[in-house]
Parts: structure tokens; C-alpha cells; sequence
């Protein structure tokens, strides 16, 4: 029966789904990075009108959908189904985002890596032929996670040479039955992966572990490897979370070097923008990807790309309990072409 | 080429998966209940063992998780993928419980809308061919949930007449392509309705307008109506909640009186057991499911049930910064035979 199933974590997609449309909310610092002229929407104001910072991550996501839908032309009535999930604790975001629209949704926690488990759901959805037009969709905030993981801001707190930046931003992508855009071919579904780090300050390190072993799967369970792609980018390991990821790659004799990018180090300019190990948050890969990586597969700069959002799957109370922090990544193939 | 698409909000499961087990654990007070003689697994201990309550709650789900694979004599390689969430901020029951069982997951929020959402996720994976063996999931301690959503138990708060009362308890049902057992035949994804309910300590109230959004799409989208279930199982709705959905369908038009009930009005005994509105929590419809209902449909006494879990997407920062409680309610169809 599982005609689609490949290896132990992976599956390929008989009808490629396409991915038609995406959409990019950002604030002002991402804008002020590399990337900052791929963003659809950006804001000088990080409250973006809201009252609270929970609340502007809500505004994020709202801005994005409708963004989305205006790229598309579609109304809401028209949309099958929103994958999204964020940071905020019972992801409000998300909920707050979608309530009184009409539009079905499935929540999701994923942490960082929830741009690529919504878009590996969307596709699973599509390709299934369960609905036509799906939306995987999620959304970050600087000050909401940085009150809600660590310190209120106005503490002051030091942050340490190996933190991360969270990326304030949202990123959506509409994946459809059929159109043009970049196609996606197949995925790997992670596996909770934890070696003992407990340094919640070093969320890139604890992560690398988990990213290495789907990228790993996913070679193993399609006879592939970094030759296969274009580019294989990683969803927020950072500077620090990246050289691990390469040296436990390379202790496996697997050379990524050529091939690897993590979006971490994409969205910032650490040498203007002193954000320390790189950017972080689920808005990271999201507005990475719903913009330059899928600009760059669709005008045929990339021929296939592994995007492999990475989440960090602790909260401040398994902090405080002095567990260390379980990594999940979950990997997309992401081909040109149109269908 | 959504041919398993009905209406706006359902699909169809071409290929029927079949639940071909399932198992519970649950607590000291459930087990008191009517549904105590049910429960695969029942604690004295409220922490299972362990040092906390949030411990305690991955504990659950580890136990639920290994009972199921033993009644269906698996090892953890044979498990295509595990649907999980769970009430805890950022999902640490779920993650903790899978991490290095190597095991692929993706994890999931719905509130205690997690076990129809993790079914219907199941249900569809299966029946697409992307994996032969799936297994949904979920958890919820009352102690743990009281101290993240409400009081510390210490502070000895009082307990309003519209409260529930959380279920400490997890269920898991195993969802295969082929094999004995009850048979899911379709599913109604649930869109966030929001009437503005604004009260935390009557959730069943706030989730009940999402419940009656969700079974009137149902059967809209396949021409259905109550003469057509053995029984509507609403997810935690409680005493008051299933009044006003009984109330929102009459006004409807729609008469449920005869062939609805709500897992938190089953799962404990309101007349010796002082839960005051009834059960809640992921566990409450989980436990209720994986035990009580799926024995029936398994054993002939039910036909056809509908399986409407409810959550209420509220946080504790939405609720302190004014905001209502939004709510979504996913409905699982499940049939009786052989596949």
C-alpha cells in the first residue's frame, strides 16, 4: 500500500506539488541584512500597530496570508487548508492568525523547523489529492521570544558569543495541485536526535546533530548525495551550529562543504549587524525561503535544492529542569521546472 | 486532482486505514471514573516515577507509546511516524518522549483538539501511501496544565461551577494501510472560530460554536446528518459546552439530543467525583477514544461514530492581555469491520 514510502523516513511525491506563490513579512534589522530587498512587506515599527509584541507576531502572519493571497488572486474561501505553527507558548500566533477567516488549519510545533514540516504537511496534502491549494505558513518575533524564552528586554540581559538572533518575520508558500514554480519532489521526515547539550544559549550546536542525521537519511534513503544538489541549506543553525553540522559530516566522510548554506547566516551581516552566532527563530527560514531560495530555484538559478528547516524542541520550564535540548529537522527537495 | 476532496472543509480516505490497536494510560482519579476498567495502564503515582509533573507527562506518553507497540508486537524501526502534541508550552511531553527512539515525528498543536488532529494526519499519511504504519498521539496532567495555564496546585485557588477539570491521561491508536480493526472513512478539518468568549474557566462554551461549525460542515459535505452516527463524540466540551452545541444546532435546525455525547462528560462520574463542568485536556478525548469508544466500534456495538475532538487556543498571555478564546474542533469518521 505505501506505494510512496522511500527508505525509513522518507517518502517521494507521485504529482509533484508546485509551489505557486510565497509571501515575506519582515522587520526593520532583516531588512537591513543581505536579504532585505527579497522581503515583501517590511515594517519600521515592531509593533506593527499592534498593542503587544504577541500581537505583532499575529499582525506578521496576518500580513503574510493576505500578501499570499493577493500574489495568488485568491480569497480566503478558495484556500483548502493552513499549516502553521510558531514559538509563541500554544502558538497563538497561528490560532489568532486564522480565527473567523473561514480557512481550515491544522496547528503545528515544530519549533525552527516549522516552515519545512508545514511545507513537507502541504505537500503530503496535495500530492494525496486531499486538497488543491494548500498554505504552510509560520511567523517569528525578536521581542516575543525573547521575553517568553529568556529575558524581558528592558532587563538588559547579556547575550552570550554563541546566541542567536530570532529573525522577526513570517514567511507563507502556497503549494497547489498544478501551475509553475518550483516543484517539490520529496522529503524526509526527522527524528527526535539529542547528544546532551544543554546550553540553551547554543541552540545551533544542539540542533546540528538532528540536521546531520536527516540529511544523512535522506542520501541514504535516495541513493543521493551533496552532488545532487545545488544547495542544501539548513534552517537556522548559525555560525557555530554550521561547522558542527560540516565536521559531523565530515567524520561520517560525507563532504558538505561546497553545498551547505544555513539561513541563519544568510538573513544577518554579522560583520555589520552583531548578531553574534547568526539569526534564529522559525521566521528565519521562512522569510529565507519565501524569497531568495525560492526566487533563486525559480529563475533557474538552482536546479534542486534540500531545504531543511532545524528546530530546537526546548522550552525554559525542560531548561529549568535541567534537561538538555532535543533537535528535529526535517528536510524538502525542492526541484525547478514547471509541471 | 483533489479527487478526495468533499465540500470545502472534508476529504475522503480513498484506501480506508484501519486502527489496528490502541492503548491508554491514565491516573488515580480516572481510573475511579466510569471508564476506569478501560485503561491499559493507571498510576497511583501522579508522577509516574518521576521528579516533576511535566516528567510525569512525558512519562505517560512513553508508557501509551510502548503498550501500543507491544499489543501490536512492533519494535520502534517498524513505526513509520509518530503525530504528537500536547498542552505543555512548546510541546515537551511529545518531544522528550520521542527523542532518540529513532522514530520520525512531526509534532503537532491543537490544544485538546490533538488526538482528532493527529488521527485525521494519521489517517491521511496512510491512506496516500506515504507510510504503512503511523501512530497519533497525545497527553495531558492536570497538575501539570494547572500550574502552566491557572495556579500552582499549592496556592489552593478556587475552582469556578463552569471549570473542567484536566484529564491526567494519554492515548495512542495506531493507524496501518491494512488489517482488523475500525475503519476511518473521512474526516472534517475545523476552521478557528472565535465568538468571543472570554471567560478561561469555561472553555467548554468557548469550544462549543467551533464544535457546531465543524459537525455541520461534516454534513454538509457529505449530505449527512445525525441519523447517520451511532454516536457524535465531542472532544471536551463538558456538561455546559454540550448544552450550548445541543442549543447552536437546534437553533440550526439540527436535533444531536439523541446521538451526542462529549468525552468530558464520560470520563468521569459528576456526581461522586466533584470535576464540576466535566473533563478536559488533550487526555480527555485521548484516553475516552483509545479505550472506550474504539472498543465499541471494534467490538460491533457501534456502527459509525464521528470523533469531533475540541481545543480551545487560548494562552495564558492572550487571556491576560484581554483576548478571546478562539476555538477548532477536527471530526474523524470511524466505521466498524474488516478491512
Amino acid at each position: 500500500m505505501s506505494e510512496n514510502k522511500r527508505g525509513k523516513h522518507s517518502f517521494v511525491l507521485p504529482r509533484l506539488p508546485v509551489i505557486t506563490q510565497w509571501a515575506s513579512v519582515a522587520g526593520k534589522k532583516e531588512k537591513e541584512g543581505p536579504l532585505g530587498y527579497t522581503f515583501d512587506i517590511v515594517s519600521e515599527d515592531t509593533y506593527f500597530g499592534q498593542k503587544t509584541w504577541e500581537q505583532a507576531e499575529k499582525q506578521m502572519q496576518k500580513l503574510v496570508l493576505q500578501k499570499l493571497m493577493d500574489k495568488a488572486g485568491l480569497q480566503p474561501d478558495q484556500i483548502g487548508l493552513v499549516f502553521s505553527g510558531d514559538l509563541l507558548n500554544q502558538c497563538i500566533g497561528s490560532s489568532f492568525t486564522l480565527r473567523n477567516t473561514g480557512i481550515p488549519h491544522l496547528g503545528l510545533y515544530g519549533a525552527c523547523s516549522t516552515m519545512a514540516e508545514s511545507l513537507l504537511l502541504a505537500s503530503m496534502t496535495v500530492s494525496g489529492g486531499f486538497s488543491d491549494r494548500v498554505i504552510a505558513m509560520t511567523s517569528s518575533h525578536f521581542a516575543s521570544s525573547e521575553r517568553q524564552y529568556r529575558f524581558p528586554l528592558g532587563y538588559g540581559g547579556q547575550r552570550t558569543p554563541t546566541a542567536q538572533w530570532t529573525v522577526t518575520g513570517s514567511g507563507a508558500a502556497l503549494v497547489q495541485s498544478a501551475g509553475k514554480g518550483p516543484r517539490i519532489e520529496c522529503c524526509t521526515i526527522g527524528t527526535v536526535t539529542d547528544l546532551g547539550i544543554k546550553d540553551a544559549n547554543n541552540m545551533g550546536c544542539a540542533m546540528a546533530p538532528a540536521a546531520y542525521a536527516t540529511i544523512r537519511s535522506h542520501f541514504d534513503d535516495f541513493g543521493r548525495g551533496p552532488e545532487d544538489f545545488d544547495l542544501i541549506a539548513t534552517g537556522d543553525l548559525g555560525q557555530l551550529g554550521k561547522e558542527v553540522l560540516l565536521e559531523l559530516a565530515k567524520r561520517d566522510g560525507v563532504y558538505l562543504g561546497g553545498k551547505l548554506t544555513d539561513c541563519g547566516t544568510l538573513v544577518f551581516d554579522n560583520t555589520k549587524q552583531d548578531v553574534h552566532a547568526g539569526g534564529s527563530g522559525c521566521g528565519c527560514s521562512a522569510i529565507t525561503l519565501c524569497g531568495h531560495l525560492l526566487n533563486q530555484v525559480a529563475s533557474g538559478k538552482r536546479k534542486r535544492i534540500l531545504f531543511c528547516g532545524t528546530g530546537a524542541l526546548l522550552s525554559p520550564t525542560s531548561t529549568q529542569q535541567g534537561l538538555p535540548i532535543p533537535g528535529v529537522c526535517h528536510a524538502v527537495s525542492i526541484m525547478g521546472g514547471e509541471s
